[in-house]
């Protein structure tokens, strides 16, 4: 089985994926979201595995985005794994890192260690790049260049780095989400290794235009059957001016009773909704 | 008056300060959002305006988390601007600009322009900056440098840029909002052109741990008022994991009556509620 992820090698979500999935599967790096994404769709793959929230930075907005936008494709499990950030830098410099002169990293992960990076960089400036690994490889591959990167400990590894600070995230409990998303109606058993998960089931929900206490409705459909949100989120629609849809997660599967009696009702209300995918949610 | 602006120059909040305010007032760049709000706490300016919204790509994470976590700034006003992105490139490459290396821009900038960039450039790699006028600021001192950049009419001209594709944004009715922010308990008139406005007030609310349907028992406290929201937001709290507490966006100005009940209401649930403003929303 071929899983697409977000690359290059030794990404946050390279390490999801090795963590989660069983080692039969062979796991393809693909350079950004809306990529992996059209990978599972072209069927170059099974299952595509991109980042999604992650607990201090909030949603990955093309993720999301993407999903609804542009490659309908479903939710068939979550990943939720611990991200733990380090200061790496070459070999070369690792006697002298205090004086590097620039940072590379995603953008997630530079405002995860916002506080760091003002105690220890605050004039120091950085450069945003598409992935955590594509920072640890640019700079394996330019020795020459006097710069620091944000990165995992498989970053490190791979890119034979040396983690010079440990731990650096701002915040501790920090952890991300990952979806692993598969095409429509294709419903292959996931390859994952023996571990503990919860039910979800996420929704996508749409408002009649311009009727005040619409959401209230919607959540009424839920709250009266004592079905618990873990989250509601809100995002451009990008057809209208300030117009809104609202991604809702569940925590149970999705059942023959309660959950089809509450999008009934809020159909009949008017909104629009769509089933994105209900799921098992892998803790690691 | 000093007002504080996410510069360099010529970037949409500057394009926004010089539209909605007048003359008299003396526009003060900063390189970021922190820096921003830093100066007006710090006294150096007497207003700090920075993006708040982008009706496409939805919020600015980084204003909201800094305004609630670092500086507990007032919002005192909103403006609200109409953007328009184009390809702008150094003069010497104005005839070969389809062969430009590498885009510049704003994550935002880029991502609004998507389909665009996928049908014109879609192998040319992008560079993120800090802002679009930082980018058009870059690709105006480096002529050696085949790049193209993403940005507004007034940085092709402050920066002496051609701009060789004109309305490059994937979408129409693209709009930024702004917020207007001022020290607490500091009151001056802001010094704003005679313009349209509509009021507005914005709530914070965090909910009590794990209580089912306490979002729907906050909605219910103002769809009973026939309060009109105009957008509730979730934000990790970055305390607890997969904690999140909501802005809320609620269509009037603070009165006596209706607003202070509705928060007497929710605070007697159990929430946490705290005023960020109410002020007027001027449309540009």
């Amino acid at each position: 089985m071929n899983v697409a992820y977000l690359g290059p090698e030794a990404t946050f979500t390279h390490l999801a994926v090795t963590s989660c999935f069983r080692n039969e599967i062979t796991a393809k790096p693909y350079i950004t979201i809306p990529e992996c994404m059209d990978a599972a769709m072209n069927r170059e793959v099974d299952l595509a595995v991109v980042p999604l929230e992650n607990a201090i930075e909030g949603s990955v907005n093309l993720t999301i985005d993407y999903l609804i936008h542009e490659q309908p494709l479903q939710i068939v499990g979550e990943i939720v794994s611990p991200i733990r950030q380090h200061l790496l830098v070459h070999p070369s410099r690792k006697d002298t890192w205090q004086n590097i002169e620039k940072i590379e990293s995603h953008p997630h992960a530079i405002a995860q260690c916002h506080r760091f990076l003002r105690q220890y960089f605050k004039t120091t400036p950085f450069d945003y790049t598409t992935s955590t690994g594509a920072a640890a490889k640019f700079v394996s591959e330019h020795p020459e260049c006097n710069m620091g990167v944000i990165a995992n400990e498989m970053a490190a590894k791979i890119y034979q780095l040396e983690i010079v600070k440990e731990d650096i995230h701002d915040y501790d409990n920090n952890y991300t989400r990952f979806a692993i998303l598969q095409r429509p109606n294709q419903d292959a058993a996931l390859p994952v290794k023996n571990q503990s998960s919860v039910d979800k089931t996420t929704l996508m929900v749409t408002l009649p235009n311009d009727r005040t206490g619409a959401l209230h409705q919607v959540l009424s459909a839920f709250a009266w059957r004592q079905i618990n949100l873990s989250k509601i989120e809100s995002r451009p629609t990008k057809a209208g001016v300030w117009d809104y849809f609202f991604i809702i997660d569940i925590e149970m599967k999705l059942d023959d009773v309660l959950i089809p009696g509450a999008i009934a009702e809020i159909e009949a209300l008017g909104c629009g909704v769509k089933l994105l995918g209900s799921y098992s949610s892998y803790l690691l």
